[in-house]
């Protein structure tokens, strides 16, 4: 990031007429786009929020309360407007793109339906790998892709977001091996599975790490073995806007999930993202104290999509308006700390 | 509030297209909503911070990092729209009404001011009241009136604010009454007091309890022993919310010193309102904890005028976005929970 830039916002932020650092995170998300676009005086032009849908072999375990179905569907239901993420993406004043990499039914992509499909869906992790090597990176490059060609549009500020029934299994392999934490503490419900359901789900995730044996050292084997195609196509689209520069928004725990393994592929990308809302899921905590971040949002959400994400940009606009129309002391009249 | 059309904004929300309770604290506030308005189509009209100013006798013995004229000063600086609360209010289309109950040098209030003084501040609470009760019931009366003027102009949804130099002091005083803590847990550095500061501003307050012996049992004998006229006018500004069925957003620490009076005077107008920020006054959560809230927003924000609750507009307005933009699971053809 950019240091003179960003001592630049910070003189600005001590100017103006407050307390020093008492709009706290708002500040520092100021001070953060500064560094990012390299001005004291940042802006954000048009925002987008790039969710990413993949089906996963591990939902035949019986890990998820719904149906497999559910992923086309909602794609459908994205494209139709009618998703918590067009709501609240609206009222932000943000698109949405939804870039299948991988559903397991056919999708007919129109609208704001990106088609760059790498499979079918992953396999089932519980007995080898979800997807070869290639189809990581091809998944990878498919997030990067849709983030670059957005970046050419206009776009200066992204939300990630996430879509696949089953995802929230492979995201509490990655957080569990990345955070080197137990499976007891970043196992959750997903979208509601009961107590049975959710033994089974650990059980389940404890197979596919022991099946795969993946190495942490190596995060594209962690990502190929117990990942997914839009987890891989998240961390893909994190490390293309990190790499041009544009701020990018994690939403909950399967786009933490990702985050953690474009940090793990390049640490210096942390700097790009902004943290949103503390989920539900257990493990996205460790996630973020993972990336060293701290969520902004508390709502005890765990529903993806971006939704965290798209609720966090009116904060990450609320930074640079107080940079850019508060009065300072000196224009106010008004007497500085004693 | 009103049961049957809690009920039904929860059948709504359940019929929408996510797993069911997965938008956590906004389904809540829609309910809430709902049972407020009762009604299962809750709408927004118009949103208004209804800022009280005062300033506070104990300033001279030197709790606050900054000096009394800056109360006025910040009240021109907002009538000027030069202050954080103008800038975060027009994000979220809210206007910003600042009322003089008690500031201690001259206003002459035109535009977004409204002058309802009660005297020129408080007296030094650590020699004795800081108020008469008939000073205290008139500036809660204020706070009522101006609520009640808005509500006829049209306004539907309020935030409370705060501006005084020296307010988280009778504040950390109210909060230890009302919730029984210690001061070490709810005394803080304010505006940014030092160690020797925090040292000398936690004698003041012990100083003004002694003196003061206030009855918890009676929160008009502890409001106008060691409370503070804005402090009476934000609890006034919430009581008649919550008499007309109006929702407010409660901000930090002193307006929630405002709502725990509120609370003690009438515990039913708890219902009636919405949580903000966690702010860095150690005695926050635990005076929110008093409420049965907990804050949806987590910014380590420190500022008052109402600036967290102006952010949390954004998440209110979200919320109803979600009850009446969002598809059904039959209308997009998505399949339930299995």
């Amino acid at each position: 990031l950019d240091e003179a830039a960003m001592g630049q916002v910070q003189e600005r932020l001590d100017s103006l007429t407050k307390p020093q650092g008492s709009l706290g995170q708002l500040e520092q998300i100021a001070k953060q786009l500064g560094g990012i676009q390299g001005t004291s005086n940042p802006q954000i032009k048009k925002k987008a929020v790039l969710l990413m849908a993949g089906d996963h072999g591990i939902a035949a375990e019986g890990v998820s309360a719904f149906p497999q179905e559910v992923t086309p569907q909602m794609v459908y239901n994205i494209m139709n407007d009618g998703a918590a993420i067009n709501v609240l993406a609206r009222q932000a004043n943000a698109d949405v793109f939804c870039t299948d990499v991988g559903v397991a039914f056919p999708i007919e992509a129109t609208g704001n339906i990106i088609q760059k499909r790498v499979a079918n869906g992953t396999k089932n992790m519980a007995k080898g790998p979800a997807m070869s090597r290639q189809e990581a990176l091809q998944a990878l490059l498919a997030g990067a892709e849709v983030a670059q060609e957005k970046i050419q549009a206009g776009y200066n500020l992204f939300a990630t977001g996430d879509l696949g029934i089953g995802n929230t299994t492979p995201s509490s392999a990655i957080v569990s091996l990345f955070t080197n934490s137990p499976l007891e503490d970043v196992v959750g419900r997903g979208t509601g599975i009961d107590d049975a359901g959710l033994i089974n789900k650990r059980q389940a995730i404890q197979k596919a790490i022991d099946v795969n044996q993946p190495n942490t050292e190596d995060a594209l084997d962690v990502l190929c073995k117990v990942g997914g195609l839009e987890i891989a196509a998240i961390a893909g689209s994190i490390l293309q806007a990190a790499a041009s520069r544009v701020p990018i928004v994690v939403d909950g725990f399967i786009s933490t999930a990702g985050a953690l393994v474009a940090a793990n592929l390049a640490p210096k990308s942390t700097a790009f993202m902004i943290p949103s809302h503390g989920s539900v899921e257990p493990g996205h905590c460790k996630a973020l104290a993972g990336l060293g971040l701290e969520p902004v949002l508390n709502l005890n959400m765990r529903l993806g999509e971006g939704t965290g994400a798209a609720l966090t940009f009116h904060l990450v606009e609320a930074a640079l308006h107080i940079l850019n129309e508060m009065s300072t002391f000196a224009d106010a009249g008004v007497s500085e700390k004693s």
